[in-house]
């Protein structure tokens, strides 16, 4: 028995369109055995044709836009505006990782000549796909975290095929999303079940389970990502499990830039805190400042004009207005509006000063999924510093500064990066570029793995393992390793 | 109450030294506690400076080389030969680190300059080292996997503090190390606690626990390791374990090489079996050969020629007699002979055909450690390929082939490729050359973490994790993100 799946419009709260059937157990024992059967064809596919299949899968879902952001809309409420955005943002990381493939950056080839002097063999080290994987999609990010994500996009890239367990806020744009990567697949010859999607709750669990499945990619809540996380330590051969999870994103104010900018300080906190509603996994919830009265009245001022969207779901909905609930002891910096929509929510800011904060941290620092924030006064940046140091994991801390204050940039910058994975100098935590270089990752509790991100080029090496090859022959070594190098990778050889 | 830990001898059974005291639980938490406080200054050493005291620990342990093989022979029955040997892969392995230190290969830096044109920021990542750890010695490599070995040397070059549990088989030798160890990083001028030693079983849970642990390395046992990861990831905060744990590492022998290398290839097979009295991670414990008498003839031989030393301890000695026993029923190739020593055993070899194997593998999977073979008889390559199939992860596989069978060897690379960490070419997995392209890892229950390797360059990167730097001004980068490059690393640049 399995329990249906349907969406609704959080802006009425009405169903959105019919409700889809959970996955029962066997079919996605069949969805799984599929990828499995894919795998072989998919991995062994040369790079630069599976980064071709990466730009038709980008193409086919630029075709589809207008469905998709009018069926994602109707889901989720995040506007066209965003939501047009973020399938340009899906697209661009299909290609980006196309553009990885096709310069061979993935293959992190190692060689080691034979050396007779030391007894050595030729040792030759790549990176190959891992199999088939799972990947759960995110609530708040239909497109760039869900089925076409950048979690299925850096696998597909690596040569793994991809079983997504669908979010249950936004079923119909989940099968949506897969019926146009299917289709783009099998019009590029590739079979379709390189993609598979399952629905519900139970599907999850049965997915995690599945022998096939070689590793886990999940975006999602603390609670959630742990039980699938354990499940995944549990099985009979643990399999790895990239969660990222729930995140503060410290954000500190140093007394120059307190007293520089307080007005676009406080105008661009407003709004990164309100941003999607506050529903990103960088949301600053979390800012240290001076005990400073015009900083802090210019953020009641800005915190007071702002007004949100509806949140994603009514349970999501529920959860802020528990969260907030449960700061109701503390002193309120300010209120925002709940805009229109029937799950629409009051953005909320309180305030404490560094002590009660040291006092007791875990009391603070648990994630409120949504436009709530903390503001902690402190009155020393020694006194900062020491803050600081009270807090767990987060995907980012940032810092604002003057160029008169190097010394205390730095010193909170140091107090930070061993807590973060992205280190921000007078920017803001929302909005992840997706290049190269990002890292979307951090300690325990934003990530389960604090060594890969799932943003960047190298979000791939969470769908890869090394593999060595020793003493082949020339003509049976992968091209990747060969002497003459023909794919003209870099390479590193040892000296 | 901790139990004290005794080594013996070998080859009389008798006590070597006094027992050592196992760790209480507060000792570990002081041990742990001052590994903490020690990684600030460890990690923020330049990587040159590191380099130069990871030289200096490898002059220290050369400079000890007999004491060292004295003692270890004493516990291990190992003989000097192969233990002056190991204490050179074991310096060998510091000085690979310190090299790779000095070219900048550990950073992985990438740097995506900002695109105003996509509104994307300046974002450089580099790696940096993830805190204290926690490494679990093995059995069989007092040295090269011990207090001083792999695992160690590769955490203390990527700036980790290194809390060793030290195996029961060696405590006298592995006293020894660290106090070497320690007092070169004090003569270098760092904190001794760079590394801690603790010994016993309980002590290797509480290592485990322990909140200033970051990760965890560990080489032994499927059972042991399994524990310690199941530990590991029910921290309230999990760490990565990166266990190596049991494998059979299966050997191939196609039918051409067989004819026209019998004798060579039956020689180097039993070679390769009971060296070192076949306690190695990569002993060959299944090989694949034609059904070919004259190969068959050959191998019973030479196995029979063969005559093993002491196993290192009277559990290992009584796990091997045991696991053989679980294997009577099966025909019988060869036995060797037990040589000398208390603990000494008889090479033992198994024959079966594909179909007797293929229908129950588990039955001939488990790895028997010492110097246990199971020959698999197949009647074509075909179906020698399906059998393959049939089989758990290991660290390596084999193939012998002439130059005229390049069809099947690339048949069973490509059977064995999804199953194993390194492919061999005409060689034996036994012996694995410590170079920056070697891989030792492989799929559960190969390893808990295929991605990652613990020996090569590249095991270094068990004990990192990424940051990005998001718009920060030049003088406040990490100078290996700097734009001037002033350390002259190798890096990465978006185009």
């Amino acid at each position: 028995m399995t329990v249906d799946v349907q969406g609704y419009n959080p802006r009425t709260g009405a169903p959105v369109g019919d409700a889809v059937a959970g996955t029962p157990t066997d079919e996605v024992d069949r969805v799984a055995g599929a990828a499995a059967a894919a795998f072989p064809a998919w991995s062994g596919l040369p790079a630069t044709d599976r980064a071709g299949v990466l730009d038709a899968l980008a193409a086919a879902l630029d075709d589809g836009a207008d469905e998709l952001v009018a069926v994602a809309d109707d889901e989720t409420a995040l506007g066209e505006t965003r939501l047009r955005n973020e399938v340009g943002r899906t697209t661009g990381q299909l290609r980006m990782f196309a553009d990885l493939l096709r310069r061979g950056l993935h293959v992190e080839a190692i060689i080691s000549p034979a050396d007779p002097a030391v007894a050595r063999p030729d040792v030759r080290r790549m990176l190959v796909p891992i199999g088939p994987v799972a990947v759960f999609s995110a609530s708040n990010f239909p497109f760039a975290f869900s089925v076409a994500g950048g979690d299925t996009a850096s696998a597909l890239a690596a040569g793994c095929p991809v079983v997504v367990k669908a979010h249950e806020g936004h079923p119909q744009t989940s099968v949506l999303v897969a019926r146009i990567l299917r289709g783009a697949l099998a019009a590029a010859g590739v079979s379709e079940d390189v993609l598979g999607l399952v629905h519900g709750f139970d599907a999850g669990g049965a997915l995690v389970r599945h022998p096939a499945m070689r590793a886990v990619g999940f975006t999602g809540s603390l609670r959630g990502g742990r039980a699938l996380f354990d499940i995944a330590a549990a099985r009979p051969d643990p399999i790895p499990f990239y969660g990222e999870l729930g995140s503060v994103n410290p954000v500190v104010v140093l007394p120059g830039a307190a007293r520089a900018r307080a007005r676009d300080i406080a105008t661009e906190y407003a709004g990164s805190l309100t941003l999607g509603a506050g529903q990103f996994c960088t949301n600053p919830g979390l800012m240290f400042v001076p005990d400073d009265a015009a900083l802090l009245a210019a953020l009641a001022e800005a915190v007071r004009a702002t007004s949100t969207g509806p949140m994603l779901s009514e349970r999501i909905r529920d959860s802020y207005v528990d969260g907030a609930a449960g700061r109701d002891a503390l002193p309120s910096l300010a209120e925002g509006a709940a805009g229109e929509g029937a799950w629409s929510v009051a953005p909320r800011v309180w305030q404490v000063d560094a002590a009660t904060f040291a006092a007791g941290p875990d009391r603070f620092t648990e994630e409120i999924f949504g436009p709530a924030g903390l503001v902690v006064t402190y009155a020393s940046v020694a006194e900062l510093v020491s803050t600081l140091s009270h807090m767990d994991g987060s995907l980012t801390g940032s810092v604002h500064a003057t160029e008169d204050e190097p010394d205390d940039a730095a010193a909170v910058a140091a107090a930070l990066g061993p807590l973060v994975g992205r280190l921000i100098y007078n920017g803001w935590p929302t909005g992840v570029a997706v290049c190269w270089a990002m890292h979307h990752g951090g300690p325990w509790p934003a990530t389960t793995a604090s060594g890969h991100t799932s943003v960047g080029g190298t979000a791939i090496r969470r769908w890869q393992v090394p593999i060595a090859y020793q003493g082949w022959p020339q003509h049976l070594l992968p091209p990747e390793l060969r002497d003459h190098n023909p794919l003209g990778l870099p390479r590193t050889v040892q000296e």
